[in-house]
């Protein structure tokens, strides 16, 4: 199952990266909505790897093939299946790897996990998994766009390059993607140094949602916070996440934030329209972390306890 | 669904933090383990409010009551509720707030979500409602100390102050529950002088797992980090979460990490043992956060589309 | 997870026989409703054994006590936990049969499925398990009421007396629940022959459900009568169900049901309104059977797949 | 979500009868099994059509591509999607049923629900999105095989002829897949009377499972005969199901059939190995009708109310 996101807007991707496609399964997405392949392709095309010289030179057309749950170009609020095939594969560049597991890559875990696996580059830990994420997102994107629900995103650091501005216009204007051009031109240098060197950066990407109507978000386990966050660490090679303000909301005080304690006057927004100044009276932590330790733990034995029962699920034994 | 956390260890937290009652239902506890009420009761007084003056004076013994799939102590592979009444809700300090939304809580989005809402105090909102987690929690943790997992966690940051050291034993031994006794001094006198400021602080909770075996993640979509990630960011007030090395890996090179990129002679471990120094050659992205943009787009997407197809299910209708 | 039913509006039920108490959480429920917790209870004394001398005399008073999800009679959307307390257990009566295995019961596999069994009664196989469903079902009629739903049902076979009227007034006049007075009489009287035998009788229930909207159905693995299917298999001692015309189906052609085939002339619905009287030329099998028996034989192995699996997941071993 | 079956072994269909392909994901499937594409295709070629005068006359050599999740013939624990191109699909002979709906058919209900259809032939109702499950069967024979579990299945009734013997060897020898020869013979000439007539006939399928280990099934809500019950209901046209003895039951007293009522002395299984004679004292239902009929109400409404509440999430309104 865990190929798997989402539960009413359920999207499963499969194949592997030198195997004959990869691809997504999409169930719940409403029907009647115009889906456009063309629109599908434009995403695909700005993942595609061989776009600029500081992407990989992997090349692959990545045609996408729509073969189900659409007719005449609408959605018929059944499973609508797209098929990209593996065209540039190259598998014998692999074939030294059979024997050995690259370090900083999944071959280890895989081949413990599943005591099987194709050697041929990363299989399902391949970024090119990835395909299948943004054929869905292209037709996730047009329904919500239905609803005034847009989205904008792009690299926002490169190593120790930060952007300062947000100007999402210059976004497909630079090979870096990076909302800032004076940013995006030294991010471009850092990362021909680093390929020069045959190494590589890290970075931290950001993504805006506009027009989202409040209450779309759940509350306690699965909201939306934790779905998000779910979301960008199910992507490769993606080691954190931070929500609004982040881990810089630590700096600063609730009063500042808004975000844990009350006793002070506040403005508050009345149910009948209009503010009010008022101070609660309540009793709060003055900070909620001594308490959160218990939570946190128990939330990650929450997590590992899943986990051991879905190995057991795969493997039919202990370990 | 929103309330229920896991596939096959399935725990479903209920109650409001005014209602009659708090607790959780824990669906696919294996048969035939130790449940000890003692255990869930320790876990559930670490996380109680009143332990010190750092923290809120709301006083409540949370004796948990142990409804349904324990037998003589031991698990019935059936689900197990739990139940901690509510006793100190001082439901009257709160009538003032039936007019007016908190800034800063989750007022105001449940009554656009839901139409309705309890206001005393946050409902589901409040972190009282993390009663259920913890006692889920004790049973996770002793499930999986029968094969050798085990977790620690601690105070790691409040407001400016960052604990150095990790020696796990401190943890107990201070109100702050950091596992760096110098630090915690600095952090409790922070957090104090916060409260008579009638003010808070922010911090970062850390927590290790040790003795999981390699291979109880799953790849793409519901991977272990991302589980985690959602894990830790439903935890109220949490808006940031790093997994290993986190944003920190921003600042390093490929080669330092060995998480990306290849091409380097590199040190790797044979599939029959020993390990071997070698060079793969193959074709990587230098910075794979141009490629990671649209791809993080369309995960937020997937995320956006299954919460408004969830909210048409909660209201029966659009916006 | 083999205690929920339903997705969206998701039901769990806890509690063994002998235990505590037994429950449900109901999760999904739309906010703003009524709940009244006199409508559960009047469902609940529908089910309470004792009723008439055609019943068991265990007696339970079986109050139900609402924990969580309902704030000043109105749902706040929340998960609905509901308790039971049980007080009538007698688990004396049960001390013998510790180390026996009754005969057509459960004892024998749960002890094979879990290792361990509470022996006191039936546990979760017990028919006391259905105290939930029935507490979860008042609300789901009250919620369908709403938009015009409603459901009637009744006792219309016992051993070898069938109910010809349908006259569903009757169904609260008399203690079989038969919606034919005449036939009522009939069945009390070999039930209590049964009875005097210190034997039992089988029969049949029908339940019809008026107001259904359509395309409430999905199609295809989850369509609705596969739902109802489960439903109706899922309470204990349940070894058949038929929808709409069921078995007797079998005995009539085509042509007289419209459910198969096509070529004769026929009249049709026109989507703009009206009918019309037309042939359909088409491709279709005379008999569909002899192409249903690699279906049905796929769909037990899909079936037994999903339980081997998850047996895995319970035990962590194979068999 | 209606296109999924199962949780651990999750099955997703896919795909419309005039449509690009019809097929199917699996995921769930066991690493290091093997995977046979032969033998996915010999369960495809008994469920195709034309296959006998007695079957339809579309003709579709329906072979399978496997895409993804198997490398070497071995399954990889992967996603595993196949495939299968629609060919004879000859579409305008439903050109004329776009503005009409079909008596009998899904047509007006689609309508209704999703307020778009594909008018060439049923779409997702069709008999051909079995293909997928008649696929993802095959794996899970060959996988339950390694288990030594294996699957029979056969006609045993068409129109108003009855199989009596099970000789299973008989089931491929002869075109109805009757497991009794001469009343395989009966069945045909009935066939192909209502052939000729432009009629049909509809009959019983009886699928027997062989070496499944007691307790593999689930207690409550997700019984093992529920689950089969919704296995068996989900294919097109399928209007009753039995499990074991089925509604003959109903004309047998519990004591014949050991599965209600105790108070009698009967032969009872021991713990420790062996059997012996008792009489269980208890407090039973000398007939359950009367209080299943609650139950049943309430197991229909939570399976209206989720049905409900899956088609406000599809359209975003009520009805």
């Amino acid at each position: 199952m865990s190929s798997t996101f989402g539960h009413l807007f359920r999207v499963t991707t499969f194949g592997e990266s030198h195997g004959a496609a990869v691809g997504v399964l999409v169930d719940g997405m409403p029907p009647g909505l115009n889906v456009d392949a063309d629109a599908v392709q434009i995403e695909l095309d700005r993942r595609r790897p061989g776009q600029s010289a500081i992407t990989t030179q992997r090349q692959e057309a990545d045609r996408v093939e729509i073969l189900s749950g659409v007719f005449e170009g609408v959605s018929l609020g059944t499973p609508i299946t797209m098929l990209v095939r593996n065209t540039d594969q190259r598998s014998k560049d692999y074939e030294a790897l059979k024997e050995v597991f690259r370090p900083g890559h999944a071959d280890y875990v895989y081949f413990e996990k599943y005591g099987v696996r194709d050697h041929r580059g990363g299989g399902r830990s391949s970024g090119r998994e990835t395909v299948g994420r943004v054929a869905a997102g292209a037709l996730a994107k047009g329904a919500l766009a239905t609803v005034g629900v847009s989205l904008v995103g792009g690299t926002v650091r490169v190593g120790s390059v930060v952007a300062s501005g947000r100007d999402w216009e210059q976004v497909e204007l630079n090979p870096v993607r990076c909302p800032d051009a004076d940013a995006a031109r030294l991010m471009q240098a850092a990362i021909e140094r680093a390929r020069d060197d045959r190494d590589s950066l890290g970075g931290v990407v950001e993504v805006v949602a506009r027009g989202v109507p409040a209450g779309w978000g759940d509350p306690t386990m699965d909201k939306l916070d934790a779905r998000l966050g779910a979301a960008m660490l199910s992507i490769p090679a993606t080691k954190g996440v931070e929500i609004g303000g982040g881990f810089a909301m630590t700096e600063r005080r609730g009063s500042e934030t808004n975000d844990v304690f009350d006793g002070k006057p506040q403005q508050m927004a009345r149910a009948k329209g209009g503010t009010e100044v008022r101070a609660i009276e309540g009793r709060h932590d003055p900070c909620i972390c001594p308490r959160v330790v218990p939570v946190a733990e128990a939330m990650m034995a929450l997590t590992l306890m899943d986990a051991w029962l879905r190995q057991r699920a795969l493997r039919g034994r202990e370990k």
